[in-house]
């Protein structure tokens, strides 16, 4: 194999090239940053953790129909993927009220909404990934009316497949974030990760307790610690799940 | 006439009661804030000039079929005005971008939209009056998706009649908030003020310089000196072209 060349590093996966230019390697990183980078830190494991939870997910999506950017893993931490490019947009599918959605609307943590709620922000870590009414998207070019529409259908069929997959874990899937990107012949691809860094996840067993049901990265947040050991029991559930599904 | 009741202090007004129950009165005040009343500090003159541009503009709108809660000014810096439900909704048409809209974006300030911005935020001080997505706004329930048509093509027909009338007046509109109310019979009227403090102004003669240019609160806000001048110009022209078009 020849030398890898690193294309870009992010804060959570460094980006590799590989041989094949449609193809790239993400290694998932144990550093971890929150509040667009002002606290930075790092959790143990987390690289490998994430890398795992993240593939099996894609891999329950594919199954069930969605085409995801995810080829295989080499490495424990290492993910082979399809070169996209990625829509400079986070879609965010909310199915409780909690974080930014609770500050900017005064709903309180916890509220279940009637339906899930789609949202996209602005991926650009300068402005602090701002959110975006259509209006905005499509004056900043972001993405076709097209795209967005694919993407919102995409999202909700995610979430869907999600909550079931989740609930089989006995964890309640909040919120999450997804990227979208495009191959080489213009189709949307599900791209970057879907791991406790990138959704809040609360543990069905502990619901009344609104810290102790925290299995995700508002953990490291918020200073609740045992943030290891969250996102550990996430995998562990993730792959007994699998094991009892197959 | 009977005593009269102060009904509510806002950062601009002040609304007292009058005999009649479907009507309020609204006395003008020359505080200023900025920044959701993180800064404050005091216009010389604003109250009169504020009412009287507001009253001129409401009377021109008016002519143009635009229904608002305008009565009559029994005095320089009182607006009798039609008692209404107000919805908690801050609605801004853009022409030009600035303000949150290039923070939030990135594009420049003085970028022209290609066709104007209508956008909803949450009249929440407590919240920092956020900006609404669709969804959000929905899900708040501040309107009902009847009324926010209504409003959007009322705030679009709104914009056309005051771009003309600002032309008249060699200033450009750059972007403006307007807020809407409920009468007695459900009627959705116009409310609230047209002023310097609710709108961008630039005077089309000094374009070409960023800070001089500014008719407005931006003077306040950023600190640019010569506030009450800049109201007071603009009254003067407002007051001149509505003399040369009788
Ligand atoms: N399949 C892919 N092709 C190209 N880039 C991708 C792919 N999947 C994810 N990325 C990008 O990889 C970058 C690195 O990930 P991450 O460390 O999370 O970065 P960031 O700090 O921007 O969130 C992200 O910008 C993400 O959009
Ligand atoms: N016709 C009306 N009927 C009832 N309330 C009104 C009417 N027009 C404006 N208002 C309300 O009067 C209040 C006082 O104005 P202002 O001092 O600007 O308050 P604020 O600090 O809330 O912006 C505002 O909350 C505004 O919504
Ligand atoms: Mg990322
Ligand atoms: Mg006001």
């Amino acid at each position: 194999m020849s030398v890898k060349t690193r294309v870009y590093e992010g804060k959570a996966k460094i980006l590799y090239t590989t041989d094949d230019p449609e193809i790239l390697l993400a290694e998932f990183k144990d550093d971890a940053t929150a509040f667009n980078a002002q606290k930075r830190g790092s959790i143990e494991k987390k690289g490998v953790i994430n890398c795992s939870i993240s593939s099996q997910i894609f891999q329950q999506l594919e199954a069930h129909g969605i085409r995801t950017h995810y080829i295989d893993t080499p490495a424990p931490d290492q993910m082979r993927v399809k070169a996209l490019k990625i829509l400079p947009l986070e879609v965010v599918v909310r199915n409780i009220a909690a974080g930014s959605l609770c500050q900017q609307t005064g709903l309180a943590l916890g509220t279940v909404l009637k339906k899930p709620l789609v949202e996209f922000y602005y991926k650009n870590d300068q402005l602090g990934d701002p959110l975006l009414t259509s209006d905005r998207l499509f004056l900043l070019e972001l993405a076709t009316p097209e795209q967005v529409d694919t993407i919102a259908h995409l999202a909700l069929q995610i979430n869907k497949s999600l909550c079931d997959f989740f609930g089989r874990c006995d964890i309640t899937l909040v919120d999450f974030k997804l990227e979208f990107g495009l191959d080489a012949q213009q189709q949307l691809l599900l791209a970057d990760e879907i791991s406790p860094d990138t959704s809040r996840l609360w543990d069905n067993s502990k619901q009344s307790d609104p810290n102790l049901r925290v299995l995700d990265k508002d953990r490291f947040r918020r200073d609740l610690g045992n943030v290891e050991n969250a996102y550990q029991e996430v995998l562990q559930r993730v792959l007994k799940a699998i094991e009892s599904s197959n």
